[in-house]
């Protein structure tokens, strides 16, 4: 949130006064776009499909990406910048590739006040564009690794949108990189999954999820394995999170990159590509968020904490300013709401919304008695706490919050997963959580009868939850399947 | 950029050796081209006019860009995200506004395989789609003001691109801002203009600029004034490096955007709009590169300092790693080269290109007499410092280097600015440089005659180069006029 301490959002206080939330246990859906419009995450495009993301969101997406931006610079990429826009026929070099995507793509046939001479694609995703490059930059064995990641916009046209989930343009980084080996390609794959991911998704925002492959039927188009993080929604429904593909050599050979090796041979190279994208606000949202709205883990709060004049009164804005600054110099992220024009209740509603992990509640009455009321968002916890202690119960509350959601979302996905022998179990317990069985119960076959009831294998595991990374424990017969009904 | 430190980043080392820069003096169109091919800051697209930003350009790009964002913050605003697609119709609600952007305009007829009922263009800038969603988001007065910022790319058809300087899709930042006066707007737009844009541009890349209002030949469709920031180039050139609109009520009007004031009457309220780009990549590259390629002020570079093995030998290696180390203790972005399988000369070249402020080398003969070659690059003077000195030295010398860059610049900039009295003196000191005359002398025909010879009014300012803001002493008759060739 770019709002300086002590400033209240600009329109974040006028919008027309409404009801509560649909309750979660009623309606899900709703209650998600319920969510998305009070906090004033989002809206939707007057172009079908496409979302504005407002201040709020906005804000919780740019720690986010801060998160990950920074684990994917340590992990050795180097960001960079390639065009919205490219030609049809680069698309069509990976066959797998083109068949994916050409049902999703948006193309544009005019530019300039012309019919263009070959119409052009807007990005879907940057593989072909990417890889002409690299076939430009690779030469030699001392290129590689090659590691590259963009952050941009990307457009796939969608029937059935759903803001954040499912939009025809959204924003997300996109990392493809070069190897000289397959082996160093599949190393470097899951080290993104495990070390950029997972750990953005665990430790910032504080949703566990489930890391596997995924099977043929549900790979990326192009790709020899997709590596995918799995999480659990409030509803039981599973959101594939994000994703890292080993390509093979696929393009390399579809865009001719080639390196001399040590000896000055020529070879093909391996490669991976892997991305996240805004859909992890819905994640936030559908798997933190209760029945009063959003709840933040404190790293991703645009603030932590709002201190709010509950009325007018004795020193009741002096107070508050100074709890503010308090805060502030502990380190919190923190607000001041002074808007007694608008009712104490409306606005305490209107934070509880928008998910600030805490509020310090000033009032002329408490204050007489030199207390004020922390309350804790992710518990709803009120407790009246002396003025001068209130900035130090505050910076140490956070602490826990990101635990509490966590344990409390991991309780949850445990609930909902059950150890299942076939089919018939799986497509009981697929409906509301998460179904384990065998692979080999499941097969291509089983993965129709899944489809059928709206249902898929969401990753392949280990029996013991690990990546079946290679090895002779990862014959496909005795792996494991997760089985669920998927946004 | 994001190698860490002690790692040179992937692909910057064997591409196919190449010549020296074109002089500056014989072609400068063309050592600008050299130097963003040789340095590797960006690539031709493969649909015409587009633009690949490789890791060294974007790197530099994503410190400008924090640089400005930090600015923006303090400014009050917040960032949001609006859709790249908009309805055609939305940019005829404003008259001026779609007369300025129609021959530039990218438009999408196809999408997720079929003929759309209506055409979409790709966003030109956002003005119009974000005026849309401000009437649902400004009530009241108490709305405002409303602060939005953007960071986005944007697609303008380009006859004759030229990278980062004119690109069919550029990266920005845009500003929009709404205000119950016009009072506010003006402080507001002006604000921007100095404390963001004319700060980034002199304290941050250290270019000096003039600022100044434009013609009304010269404004951006759709304003009422257009504030600018403008530097002189390395030939003389003017590059308009940064606007901020006041939009007056224009767009409030065309969009229907209405708040009510204190006293409960329904107003159009005024705006504001303000963005720079991906351009100023070019400008740092023009108002401070030299024939040996690209110098950089500290806070904007990659890297402040790489260390060089010269040469294998007794201790080199570990030597140069403990300068890394040492420079990073002190502060410095540092790299490590230890490519000694690549000549040292080629790779001295190539980071003197790439704009590194200072290198350190390191040789065995030096070393065997205790000492290291600190070269600082944009004086291009060498000089022999002990070892356990280089550090200290390498980051007092950077302190300066700012200053030195942006003295210069601005010297050049006065050796070619000249006060002239008629059209027929700006024509001729304009060709090369500035000629300032008063703005009485030119007038709209004058303009015309000016656009003849490929020159315009860059900006009009008060006599004593300050902004003519308001007030009695702005009458159009006492301004004077800044005409140059631009870009």
């Amino acid at each position: 949130m770019a709002t300086p301490t002590g400033k209240v959002p600009a329109g974040a206080s006028n919008a027309p006064a409404k009801g509560a939330l649909t309750p979660r246990a009623d309606d899900f859906p709703r209650w998600y776009q319920d969510v998305v419009a009070r906090a004033e995450l989002a809206d939707n495009g007057p172009v079908r499909g496409t979302m504005v993301i407002r201040p709020w969101g906005y804000a919780i997406w740019e720690r986010l990406q801060a998160a990950l931006d920074r684990r994917i610079k340590e992990a050795g990429a180097d960001n960079a910048y390639f065009p919205l826009f490219i030609p049809e026929a680069f698309l069509k070099l990976e066959a797998e590739h083109v068949e994916g995507f050409s049902p999703e793509l948006a193309v544009v046939t005019h530019g300039g006040g012309k019919q263009l001479e070959e119409p052009v694609v807007v990005r879907p995703t940057s593989e072909t564009v990417i890889n002409h490059y690299f076939a430009k930059w690779v030469h030699s064995h001392r290129d590689l690794p090659l590691l590259i990641n963009q952050w941009a916009n990307v457009v796939r046209w969608e029937l059935r949108p759903r803001l954040f989930l499912r939009t025809t343009e959204f924003l997300w980084q996109e990392g493809h990189t070069v190897h000289a080996t397959e082996a160093d390609a599949r190393t470097y794959a899951l080290q993104i999954l495990a070390d950029v991911y997972q750990d953005t998704m665990e430790q910032v925002m504080a949703v566990p999820v489930l890391t596997g492959h995924k099977t043929d039927r549900e790979r990326f188009a192009g790709a020899t394995r997709t590596w995918t993080c799995e999480g659990m929604m409030g509803d039981g429904k599973a959101l594939q999170m994000g994703t890292s593909h080993e390509l093979g050599q696929n393009f390399a050979r579809a865009f001719d990159i080639r390196f001399s090796d040590t000896d000055g041979d020529l070879q093909y190279p391996w490669q991976t590509s892997w991305g996240v994208s805004t859909r992890l606000i819905g994640a936030l949202i559908m798997a933190h968020g209760d029945d009063f709205g959003l709840r933040l883990p404190p790293d991703l709060a645009p603030q932590q904490a709002v201190v709010i004049v509950a009325r007018d009164g004795d020193g009741v804005q002096r107070a508050a300013e100074s709890l503010v600054a308090d805060l502030s110099a502990a380190g919190v992220r923190a607000i001041l709401d002074a808007r007694t024009d608008t009712g104490f209740g409306r606005r305490s509603v209107d934070w509880e919304l928008k998910g600030v992990p805490f509020r310090v509640e000033v009032g002329p009455r408490d204050l007489a008695e030199g207390t004020v009321t922390v309350v804790t968002r992710h518990r709803r916890e009120k407790a009246p706490v002396a003025v001068g202690a209130a900035a130090a119960a505050v910076a140490d509350g956070l602490r826990s919050v990101a635990d509490d959601l966590r344990n409390e979302a991991e309780a949850f996905r445990q609930g909902r997963t059950v150890d299942v022998d076939d089919l018939a179990g799986a497509l009981e317990v697929g409906a509301t959580g998460f179904a384990r069985l065998p692979w080999a119960a499941v097969g291509l076959e089983g993965e129709q009868q899944l489809a059928t009831a709206s249902l898929s294998v969401r990753c392949l595991q280990r029996p013991d939850g690990g990546l079946a990374s290679g090895g002779p424990a990862d014959d496909p017969e005795s792996l494991v399947a997760v089985v669920g009904r998927s946004y």
